[in-house]
């Protein structure tokens, strides 16, 4: 099974409504839905940019699976897309009596809750180290899990501090999220999929542009704990390493501390290919991808730290089933943490809001 | 008096020895001195990488204020480069008996400290619609500045818990610091200086680059209290405006969830330099500056949630007196502590660990 593969799920949700759910991210549209009297759930993805194209893929999905039939179809609605394109949902859809639309946390906590508490193999906890281990399924009507925090990364990141199966609060978030690291890596590489960018950070080494504590220091700082490998400044080697670097010294050899960095005030596209073949795109990938990931597991660490959580979950589209990702979340967890904390992730990572809003029947 | 202009100070300083005291930091080395029976301390900036001029710069301060007399020199380093070329300081200053090193938290909080109670006019509060308000001096023997954050922004970031004047812990710390910003844009705008990029910081609309809820929303998102113009994903516009996207649907009009997303693997310089046309350099450069002090700021509210201080400070050469920067980091300490919680800045900001090394004795 893919980590975005079918579901057999249990028959009590098998009805003779063809429910199709849609959550309309900034970046991702995503559509889960279960043909007729089928116990499969199924799982579509598509950009949002592409609107278009995701109503064709819901008329399509209608044609295979309920013989292009709308009279028994129910479309429910999620993300900040259900909201932008109501009107053209429902011009689009006109065949259908009505289009529900449904608060997002409020699926992404119901979807969540699904998944932890009713999807076996689901939940998973990784690191290099130890590599995947899937979590079992709570005993029923256990309250061990709350309470939780959930991190959904998204083209930006939304923190919520769950209390009880529909208790929760958005705690925080950061715009420093999937759209921030696809956006920037493809202005500087040129870039246009997700998967060369990933394939790219397999190859690549952070210390070509990564400023390491070891390379300010010489060596460890041991007083306070940081290694000689540790990341004191992420591309923090990369404006230290610029071409013909111009300071300005007075006449009497001492530089003023505010204009000493001063030089020419003109940029070329040839200085960028200069520093685009100085820099490798492998490196690039792979230092921004630890930047954004770290920073994630840091704040999603200071708030369970904030809220006296201990498990804290990682969702959304952002993480792809990617491994150096997830360990970095884990890494950054257990880091902070000192180990009280645990990091766990989901097979259907991107789904919980589409799951959620399939499931608020 | 400029940001890092001369600072007059009391007489119980100067002394017969000419000490001269360097931070020399991942990308800034600092020196500050006071000329021999003077009451006026100096500052001076160098970048770390032209190591050379730095130590060419410490002989002209001795010929220039002590008469090329190398006898009653002291020289009192710290930062990382205080370990990593102590080796050639001790080589090009051998007329100097010893080069003591101090460490660089120890002095970041000294002269932290010494600004606050001993320098008039140093802190300030800043934000765009109150403006730079001087804070006065707090009585002698106060102890209501007790505890405080410092957070140190230089090429990484350091958080330190100050509770007396000599007792501190550095909890925490972030590599999306100055060496971030400056080496992203770098790479994507190929400026060669910081005073470029701040200009075009001035100039540019971050709306552009970065996708707002508005975006995704098509309006507020009042239930979480979300405005429409609030940030949710930093250069999350950029991915999605890519040229040529390609999706590639199966047979049945079904991409699936992993792979459609996928396009060509190969990229041009041709495809940077249209991107780079698309989004402009003023808008990516406002983009960055905002993501990474929003971040800080956010992270710095989050450690002090944590450890139940009131009051921040803000110091490092990545401030620069830049008020954009400073109503950002001033702004997300009173958004996310609803005004609970007091930023404050120095005009000596990149100065902290120099400033105590010069007062080490």
């Amino acid at each position: 099974m893919s980590g975005a593969g079918d579901i057999h799920f249990p028959c009590q949700y098998v009805e003779r409504t063809f429910t199709i759910a849609i959550d309309i991210g900034g970046t991702l549209a995503k559509v889960v839905f279960s043909p007729i009297d089928s116990q499969i759930l199924k799982f579509y993805t598509i950009e949002t940019e592409r609107i278009q194209k995701f109503v064709k893929l819901l008329h399509s999905i209608i044609d295979e699976y309920n013989d292009g039939l709308y009279d028994n179809v129910r479309i429910v609605a999620t993300g900040g897309g259900a909201y932008k394109f109501y009107d053209l949902l429902t011009k689009e859809f006109s065949k259908i009596k009505d289009i529900e639309r449904i608060d997002e946390m409020q699926c992404l906590i119901k979807g969540l809750d699904v998944f932890i508490h009713e999807i076996p193999d689901e939940v998973f906890t990784y690191s290099d180290q130890d590599g995947a281990k899937d979590v079992r399924l709570p005993p029923e009507d256990s309250t061990q899990t709350y309470p939780y925090i959930l991190v959904n990364i998204g083209s930006g990141v939304s923190i919520l501090k769950v209390d009880a199966p529909s208790t929760f609060t958005r705690v925080g978030g950061s715009s420093l999220g999937g759209g921030t690291l696809w956006g920037l890596l493809s202005l500087i590489t040129g870039a246009q999929t997700y998967d060369q960018m990933l394939d790219w950070t397999r190859e690549g080494d952070n210390a070509n542009v990564d400023m390491l504590v070891g390379d300010i220091y010489g060596n460890d700082y041991g007083k306070i704990g940081l290694k000689s490998s540790n990341i004191a400044s992420s591309f923090g080697k990369v404006f230290q390493n610029r071409r013909n670097s111009v300071s300005r010294p007075n006449s009497s050899g001492l530089s003023d501390s505010r204009n000493n960095v001063a030089g020419p005030h003109t940029t070329s596209h040839a200085d960028i290919d200069n520093r685009n073949k100085r820099f490798k795109n492998p490196d690039i990938c792979k230092s921004l991808l630890y930047a954004i990931s770290n920073n994630i597991g840091q704040i999603a660490y200071l708030q369970a730290k904030v809220h006296n959580v201990q498990n804290i979950y990682f969702g959304g589209s952002y993480i792809r089933g990617h491994l150096t990702t997830m360990n970095t979340l884990s890494y950054a967890i257990n880091f902070w943490s000192q180990g009280t904390k645990q990091a766990f992730f989901l097979k259907h990572e991107g789904y919980l809001g589409a799951m959620g809003a399939f499931l608020d029947h």
